[in-house]
């Protein structure tokens, strides 16, 4: 059933009036969005992206450039609306959901109330894993199950594409770390320069991302993507993974962000590879290990402007692009539609008679030529 | 006056609420934009997209899979409102016009009366410039004066941001030609596979691209964008650079679509270098040379998504971000505004109290810690 549809759907591109695969990644795109909603005109009205938040107490190793506090700081700013999130989910027509996974804040009742706001905070910020495992085992599934509260919201609002994104001061080390633990990138090559620390910060991270290993015992019985998570992820990029594994269980299409939330489909593709399926990456960063990791995925992105903010910005600048190849799949016109030669030149130098135009009135006629009048 | 209005604008992305740089090419999209339209707040409501039109005598050398009627065929399929680049520009809400610069059709009268579509036609094709000029001077100064024309209508329309794109079976070998002749490429590195041709016809295009200069003496007085958009363009090519020389006088930004779009910028680029400063390159194209030529054009497209279809499809598809990144420079909070601490976290840990959000109900309160009310 599934493979019938992505059949059907890459047969219907290729009747487009274009030469085949000349659309490049937009005619993938399309395809695997309508094997997805297992639909030949697959439709991306509804989108939405839940940006994370949670405090990491591993910025304790004065590993980022902004004090820990900006995390709590930063959520506000997404509820008042002055983002750049906001912003470019405004210029994109998505909606947003900001989640607090575990931000050390205390929030105003006002704030509480917001409908886009959701305090479900598993704890005022990680451990510090340099020390010790970030969270406990318990706290990694409450964490995971933010997500996946995410996921069934989502469905239950009719949204078509879901982006995930996040906020949380320290939390490239995090990234690196996992990206470490799970795709093989050796601790050097694995960290960057996040929101933009100096020399000795970035050999300072580099140590605590190696010494987070040194420290660990390997894991048993569980997946690695799960053991990983709770070792050196973060309440935010856990729960960013619980929205890949509820999302893959539904086929709901997510767009990912960028290197924290490749570090979350890195977990989460270890746990369940059915979340292969579902995700689309927006972007390559700029934050340098993004373009590894990537590789070591065996994934390509959408884009590469050299952002490295976070927040969900690449995934809003990235759903248009999909929701534009779902689109190419919908409305535009076949060769035998519009009437246009489908057939190479050595075949073919006239037009076939038996294609025809919609409306007879728009064919190319064979007349005799005319002095056009628009000269000057 | 110019550098000013570049620099506050520099200045003003600087104090937004994120880490210098990290929205990577949007700040300094949204930096150029300002400049070129001396406004702190870019605007970039009104788009639209001239879709320019021409046949290639260059065709009967074969070096096409398409039949040159196709591209008569094709301008019908852009006023049925069926073609990619109709599809795209619905998206993204942007006008679209069609422009016959030199197109062997005879439209009929329903088609004259559109008010999308202009019939400026030079001539009906170029001349196969495998064995004469394309063009003559003349002809190429009207082809010219065609996309001159479309810069007038769109500053009349208040249009903030115009994009180009073309339609012409065969172009591909006049822009390869043109790369050749302005950009310094071999023969065999600009010439590429078109629309899908086969290993003969490309060793066949080669030929004819390198055929074209053993026949051409060089240029005299007159720029070499000049001389070779007659000697080896085409009608919709000449029109595209007239667009971006007109432009560049105006500093009306327009995003330049793909392969033949950015032969058409090297031509202008060597009239007159101000059309430097107007030109936002959308995409690296799925053709081959179209890297090298970029390259040695030394700019930087903004999207990579294999695309190879003309049109203006690739400029409809950046033209969103362009938008994006004039609304960063609009709309975001700045660290001062939003209260955000931005000094590095080794001289300051706890948040600033000069710094204020505007409403002070939203500021993170440093009060006593609560139990979330959202754990499950």
């Amino acid at each position: 059933m599934k493979t019938d549809i992505a059949a059907l759907a890459f047969d219907k591109m290729n009747r487009k009036t274009k030469p085949p695969g000349s659309l490049g990644v937009l005619e993938s795109v399309a395809v695997r969005l309508a094997d997805l909603q297992q639909n030949l005109e697959p439709k991306l009205s509804k989108k939405r992206i839940c940006v994370y938040a949670g405090t990491h107490g591993v910025t304790a190793e004065g590993v980022s450039a902004y004090p820990s506090e900006v995390t709590g700081q930063m959520v506000l700013n997404f509820l008042s609306g002055g983002a750049a999130i906001n912003v470019l989910a405004r210029h994109a027509g998505i909606d947003i959901h900001i989640i607090d996974a575990g931000v050390d804040a205390d929030w105003p009742d006002i704030l509480l109330k917001q409908r886009q706001f959701f305090y479900r905070a598993v704890r005022r910020g990680t451990s510090n894993f340099f020390q010790e495992p970030a969270m406990t085992r318990v706290e990694c599934e409450q964490a995971l199950d933010v997500g996946r509260e995410q996921v069934r919201a989502a469905l239950r609002d009719g949204i078509d594409l879901l982006g995930i994104g996040e906020m949380g001061i320290g939390n490239t080390t995090a990234a690196s770390a996992l990206f470490v633990a799970l795709c093989g990138l050796m601790p050097e090559d694995a960290v960057g320069r996040g929101t933009g620390i100096d020399d000795a910060s970035l050999r300072r991270k580099i140590e605590v991302v190696a010494g987070a290993f040194e420290r660990s015992a390997p894991h048993c019985s569980e997946p690695a993507g799960l053991y990983w998570l709770h070792v050196v992820g973060g309440f935010e990029i856990a729960a960013m993974a619980g929205t890949l594994l509820e999302a893959a269980k539904a086929r709901l299409p997510v767009v990912v962000d960028g290197f924290i939330a490749t570090a979350a489909a890195a977990a989460a593709f270890n746990i369940d590879q059915r979340c292969r399926d579902i995700c689309f990456f927006s972007h390559r960063s700029g934050e340098q290990a993004h373009g590894k990791a990537l590789e070591a995925l065996k994934v390509e992105p959408l884009l590469d402007l050299k952002m490295r903010l976070g927040e969900g910005t690449g995934a809003a600048l990235a759903m248009p692009i999909l929701e534009a190849a779902a689109k190419i799949l919908c409305e535009m016109a076949t060769f035998e539609s519009a009437g246009v030669s489908q057939t190479l030149s050595s075949e073919l130098r006239t037009p076939n008679p038996k294609l025809r135009t919609p409306n007879p009135e728009l064919r190319t006629p064979n007349s005799e030529p005319r002095t056009p009048n628009g000269e000057r």
